[in-house]
């Protein structure tokens, strides 16, 4: 417990020095600060540069020590050669802990580096304080108002997602392509080298947090592949850990050692890491957000059985391919579902078969909801795939039609909440013109529709249906280990 | 070349008739009309319909046999049972050729269907008019100003691709989706059942086009598998030919039967197509309409070796994962251009390893520039992937950084001409919030750029590795089918 208090100063500072702000505005200190700044922190900001008095209007102080009041976090943005003085005026300072965002050290490959490294480990080992970094972007924490991330319009709303990266450009990314799906953080920490904290101290921290309930990782190497196997293990069984490992292959593994220096490992020992933890692998930054976007609004799991629904026998084609593709089963509908559709869906130029094909891209809003209904009844579906093509159809002729595809994008919604099997929609990625862009607008506001109502949309069915395989896999994994550990 | 004649009223017809116009919005023939004269055919249009005296400003006739003029193009947009009977009307009128977008045929799985379709092609061939379909979207052809696809708003400008496709629903969806890529066509045809003219026949009118120079298939099942074969073989050493074949999954394949009643055929049947033919393989429409842009744009083929250039650490790491996924190679430097890169590269918090993290994203743009050209010109480089990320930092920060934002963007147009190394973009994707929706404008103008120097752009490595990594293929089964040959 003592340990876990130590990472309320990183997430929750009441002040923050910002050491080696400029008045350059393309320094990474300037941006960091400026981000902090405009992102609306709420505690004190203290600038520290030896030759300003003010930068961006806050008072600026020569060195951390000079500043009169107590400084929960110090954040380190001057060369690394400098780091170890600095570092040292903080544990004077007694401030809480450090972010280094400085990089130089044992990423360089260098032995000057890699003893720079040593170095600042021990100062803060002995000087007693934490340290995220160095090589990193740092925190970003909505609750507190805190990011160091440089993310001036990150959300300010706190969500149940932690993202740990080692990586401080994926960390930003994320943060702002998961935005627009409404997936909302609790902490998401960029750690770079890790010289003291690293990610299994992250995620030790987080398996305790009470307002994270998925943890998400990036990760290139880690410092004590047993520990952070059983962490994650651990702590999978009570909230997902969902991994995207960088640099397996050969120009992959060259760019991680020269990136944070770290190890990255041999596949196969990543392999039996998977197998033997049940997290969820993940191998791009689109996954990544794809399933903690499931994650974040399917409650419970499901079989992998799925129907499918669309306009046109092409579109039904390629969705059970995809499907089938991500490991999902796209099986026939029983007697009883093919009755009852036959009577909704018109004989000729559609299908009742799993995938439906309505045919016509016209269809009643009432007789959508109806064969939504018969679909996810069928007791072998356990979950419906419903694609939506025609977006840019009806929006050039919506003077005509717009009315009646409005109403079609809420049937799922509105039926939702009454029925039991998941939902997922594909709104299919509109054209790439820029005279479509208002196209691209309401796609957004579809798209918005959705995850309000809490049911996960995709652009592609190829990442609907990895992400719900990914979420499917996960809690038969759970399973599966829990019916070991029972025998 | 009697044969190849008489494709000519089909894809330059001079008068079309729309048998089955309605006066109601909805109605499928309504909708295909309104597009054929939205889009500007030049020719003669008669809508057939016998209740009207009028639609849509056209003199209308109760039946093609009342048009007083010759008729090159009749589109069949009624009932199945009600078809035998017109299309005995259209060849008594002496009509060109036949469309037949009417469903209800094979494809229904029913004898009463199968024979209906048995019907018109004796018909057909009885009455030697070609035929198009039936269950089809049928033609477009800018050069003749034509679409019996539902495309008002399809590129009037020709290009050098053409895409048969067994599905109708694709055939519109891939036009649309393309045309912001400035993939431009030659022929599109949707040719459903194919009772006469099927996908062989297509193929041979294509083979011999001039005006066609890429070949796109989306391919459900085939008539006559061996010819089929051959002729691909054949074509593919003069055209590229790309297949995207849908359904070889399990639910795939039961809902090609209900589409096109064709049979979809086993997996290892279709690997050893592939492997005998040379085609390029896709799995999806993404795929097929990447693979598209670079065949577009590339003149040459190249090797497997790119260099992966990015900003980031964590960028370059994901990026030469998805490079090695996908088939190609990142390969070291060599030390003279490891010597180069190091006088331009910062040595701290960046790398010039192959992925090179230009750590800053202001790099200069002269300085951007001479990295470019130091990495594309190592012997063991092939080709070059620019990641680009940054649009929406640049962007939020745009009154002080995007005019070097701009002249960045401009680097690899400007280098383009001098250099003989390939470069692919990748322009990630941007946010995807309502209020972002700017930044998703500027990204389609920076695309728009790119794609007008003939620079492939991809909002994604992963599908950039994947496009580059087809054409490289295809060029080395080419190698290989003539180095064998010669044999």
């Amino acid at each position: 417990m003592e340990r876990l208090r130590e990472f309320e100063v990183i997430f929750y500072p009441k002040s923050v020095a910002v050491i080696g702000a400029s008045t350059e505005t393309t320094k990474f200190g300037t941006v960091f600060l400026d981000s902090l700044v405009q992102f609306g922190f709420k505690g004190r900001i203290y600038p520290i540069n030896p030759q300003a008095k003010e930068i961006m209007g806050l008072k600026t102080y020569p060195n951390v020590k000079d500043i009169p009041d107590p400084v929960d976090l110090a954040f380190i943005t001057i060369p690394a050669s400098a780091v170890p003085k600095v570092l040292e005026d903080c544990i004077a300072k007694n401030v809480g802990a450090v972010v280094i965002l400085a990089a130089g050290f044992g990423e360089t490959g260098k032995e000057e580096g890699r003893k720079l490294e040593r170095e600042i480990a021990k100062i803060s080992k002995e000087g007693d304080v934490r340290v995220v970094g160095p090589n990193c972007f740092g925190i970003y924490c909505p609750a507190s108002g805190l990011t160091l991330l440089p993310g001036a319009n990150f959300s300010k709303e706190s969500g149940n997602v932690a993202f740990l990266s080692q990586s401080g450009g994926y960390a930003e990314r994320f943060c702002q392509q998961a935005k627009g799906l409404g997936i909302r953080f609790s902490k998401v920490v960029s750690y770079g080298n890790a010289c003291d904290l690293n990610e299994t101290d992250f995620m030790e921290y987080l398996a305790e947090d009470p307002d994270t309930k998925i943890i998400a990782l990036y990760i290139e190497g880690v410092k004590d592949g047993q520990r952070f196997l059983q962490t994650v293990q651990e702590i999978n069984k009570r909230k997902p850990v969902i991994v995207w490992k960088g640099g397996l292959c050969e120009g992959g593994g060259r760019a991680v050692v020269s990136h944070t220096g770290a190890l990255g490992g041999r596949k196969d020992i990543w392999d039996a890491f998977f197998r033997q933890t049940g997290a969820v692998r993940v191998n791009s930054l689109e996954e990544l957000i794809d399933t903690i976007l499931i994650f974040q609004h399917l409650s419970s799991s499901c079989g992998r059985r799925v129907a499918v629904m669309g306009t046109g026998g092409g579109t039904g084609v390629a969705a059970a391919d995809a499907c089938e593709r991500a490991g999902l089963r796209v099986p026939a509908f029983n007697t009883k579902t093919l009755e009852q559709l036959r009577t909704l869906v018109p004989p000729i130029g559609a299908s009742i078969q799993n995938p439906i094909d309505l045919g016509n891209p016209w269809t009643s809003p009432s007789t959508y909801r109806r064969i939504i209904k018969i679909a996810s009844s069928d007791p072998q579906i356990d979950a419906l795939i419903i694609v939506m093509w025609h977006l840019p159809l009806f929006y050039a002729r919506r003077e005509l039609l717009w009315k009646s595809f409005q109403q079609i994008v809420e049937v799922p919604i509105t039926i939702g909440k009454r029925q039991r099997k998941h939902v997922v929609i594909v709104l299919c990625a509109t054209p790439t013109e820029v005279e479509m862009l208002e196209v691209e607008g309401e796609w957004r506001r579809i798209k918005d529709r959705y995850i309000a109502a809490r049911i996960p949309v995709y652009p592609t069915v190829e990442r609907a249906a990895k992400a719900l395989n990914n979420f499917i896999a996960y809690h038969e994994s759970q399973k599966h280990i829990n019916d070991s550990s029972t025998k």
